[in-house]
């Protein structure tokens, strides 16, 4: 790509490879719960990446490794970039770490043509973005965003009972100080390069997503009450199954998300109650999550879509229950960085489109106190969350000339 | 009613109450396993009321409960009327006992009046109707019919890994002579009294339901394979959700079964893969269970649903593969035995409906070797196989005051 910075393919496979060792759970997969021995190993190694590059390296009170390559102007707020490294149970070797290692070899690139920017850059290395140890996700970048609380630290525990407090404690670092970790008034811009975990680039033949917005899941969980029934000794005409009403309920998702442009829904999990053979059933239980990257669109498709199942049960004579337990908001990239973007994307002749994340980031809460944007590169066939995770290193190599093109002009 | 023979509800209550007592496992529950000492226990019981009421005994070599009044001409085939007393773990008090129960009350109705009839009566308790035990239903009535083989008793095992033919032998039994069950030659007519399982009668406002046919199970296990991806980051237009297929199949049973007469379709158990909420179905498997008391409309429903299966995979370029398990083609009762229950309700005035059965009865493995007919009578609210079954004794008594005019006619 014509650019005036160059990644090191070499150096980003063998520091991937390198991060791979932590927590390694078969050829391919890592399991590396967050501050647990293999996380800090891995974060100490990360540090001393950073520090063989010459960035300044500290960790804040909750644990996120900061690395700062200094700017020439005295007290200038830095261009920061980041990601996380720790992962899900038996997860991939790309989903976060990427995006770290990215933002050292775009330093080395920086350095290499002999670049000196105006602004500090920071690599920074977010802790617990799984919620696979406390249940919760993005806990580092929550801190960083100034909305994880004293409170959560005792409440959160993990399932041996230890909390994040202790934990943090365990490992060095200031739980009381937690609100120190907040970024408010301290970033020029945040940029996060992830792999996609979709496979719209993929699809589109493109190399770079510049995220618009990260999309806000709205989860219910639905029952359907009917009447259990012999399915021999019941006639079609006497029945109320309760699986029939959910498959038009079903159905009609689908539809109604296909309607609303950006935005997505999903039953992944579904039960019929009694669940025998020959019993028709009395009760079926699904999951919906339905996401969207514009608000008022997704509060129209969940309206909608309660409308339609209302409807659906009425038509049925059937019983219908439905419990919120996740609604979060959609977060938008700040406007201008994703302008920046798309214009250094342009400039560089880039292969890239624009586009919304569906899954959750760490981004969406750094969001809060910082102007941020987010670029995706290729995850093979959209797999995430599993050995089978792949970006190639070409793709890699391409994303961190973009981000250090980014960071260097953001920087300026 | 107007008629001539009388049932005591009092009797048959205490009837039914006694037997409630063996295997009770609630105060309306019972766990009535087949060839176990309370099974056991429950056909000495019935083998005593026989006696009382001078019917001559025996077992034959699966252990089936015979009891005999005897006729007034020398080697006439007798009318046998019976069903089952075993039950299923915590099934109801009524399923299979009543048909027992009032063809002893009904004989002695016809003693009550004087009445000697030209052929013997027969009263039957089958042996191990529930699949519970040895995995496979109607075992005593199969006997009956000459359908079971001496391998079936060596490879019948239940969960203790205990033989049909151990059972047997524990029991007293003779399984070398198992072929001399079969009733072949040997019967001029069979009738079955029992609950009907379902609700039809109920909605019906009738008592009384003359069976023509006993609907044959067809079942297959389908499985639905898509893609499973994350919830998030897939766009509705690259999916290939397997739930989305299935709902629309399912859809399909139910709009092709209601355009076919006497045929029911069923889905009672599903379940979705990987099953998570963060994640589209890659693939869905369902059971299916149709029914239908014509055999070449039920093969046509079979087809239809497959050829539209086939249809929807395709359309959302799914795989599909369709196992069927269970394939019985469905059993008529004999004609000229449904003509005479249907004359005899006639000439009572008897509030009768002639309806299919869709549940399996001991009476369509009888059918093999003679001919047959069934009497319903309501099951309350359509419930089989729990401790909720329930049948008023008005009903039971009802019913039994048919069974013993039918029974008196055919032996005439």
């Amino acid at each position: 790509m014509p650019g005036q910075f160059s990644a090191n393919r070499e150096r980003l496979q063998r520091d991937i490879d390198a991060l791979a060792r932590f927590g390694k759970s078969g050829p391919t997969a890592i399991t590396r719960l967050a501050f647990t021995d293999e996380d800090n190993a891995a974060h100490r190694y990360a540090e001393e990446l950073m520090r063989k590059e010459g960035l300044r390296t500290r960790y804040d009170a909750f644990g996120n490794l900061i690395g700062t390559r200094a700017g020439s102007e005295e007290g200038a707020k830095p261009v920061m970039t980041g990601s996380h490294i720790d992962g899900p149970p038996d997860g991939g070797i790309y989903d976060g770490v990427i995006g770290v290692i990215a933002g050292i070899e775009a330093c080395r690139a920086l350095t290499e043509t002999g670049m000196t920017t105006r602004r500090p850059i920071e690599v920074v290395a977010v802790r617990c973005e799984h919620l696979d140890r406390f249940g919760v996700s993005c806990l580092g970048s929550r801190a960083l965003g100034g909305k994880l609380k004293q409170d959560d630290l005792d409440r959160l525990k993990d399932e041996d009972g230890i909390s994040l407090r202790s934990a943090l404690k365990q490992c060095g670092f200031q739980p009381t100080e937690l609100a120190s970790a907040s970024l408010r008034d301290r970033a020029h811009a945040w940029i996060e390069l992830h792999v996609e975990q979709g496979r719209v680039l993929e699809d589109q033949g493109k190399i770079i997503g510049v995220v618009t917005a990260i999309a806000g899941p709205t989860r219910y969980k639905v029952h359907v009450g009917g009447k259990a029934d012999h399915s021999g000794a019941t006639p079609m005409s006497i029945r109320r199954d309760a699986l029939m009403g959910a498959a038009e309920m079903i159905l009609d998702l689908e539809r109604l998300t296909q309607e609303t442009a950006d935005c997505v829904g999903t039953v992944g999990v579904i039960r019929a109650f009694p669940g025998a053979v020959h019993t028709i059933p009395g009760a079926v239980e699904f999951y919906v999550d339905i996401r969207g990257v514009r608000i008022n669109d997704k509060a129209h498709l969940v309206d909608t879509f309660c409308q339609a199942m209302e409807e659906r049960a009425r038509g049925r004579d059937l019983s219908l229950k439905v419990e919120t337990f996740v609604d979060e908001p959609p977060v938008p990239c700040t406007d201008w960085v994703v302008a920046e973007l798309n214009a250094i994307c342009g400039d560089l002749g880039a292969n890239f489109m624009v586009m919304p994340s569906g899954a959750g980031h760490d981004t969406q809460h750094v969001a809060a106190v910082a102007d941020v944007g987010m670029l995706f590169i290729p995850s093979a066939g959209g797999i995430a969350h599993t050995p089978e995770e792949y970006t190639s290193i070409e793709d890699v190599a391409y994303g961190t000339e973009v981000l250090a093109e980014a960071l260097a002009r953001l920087a300026d």
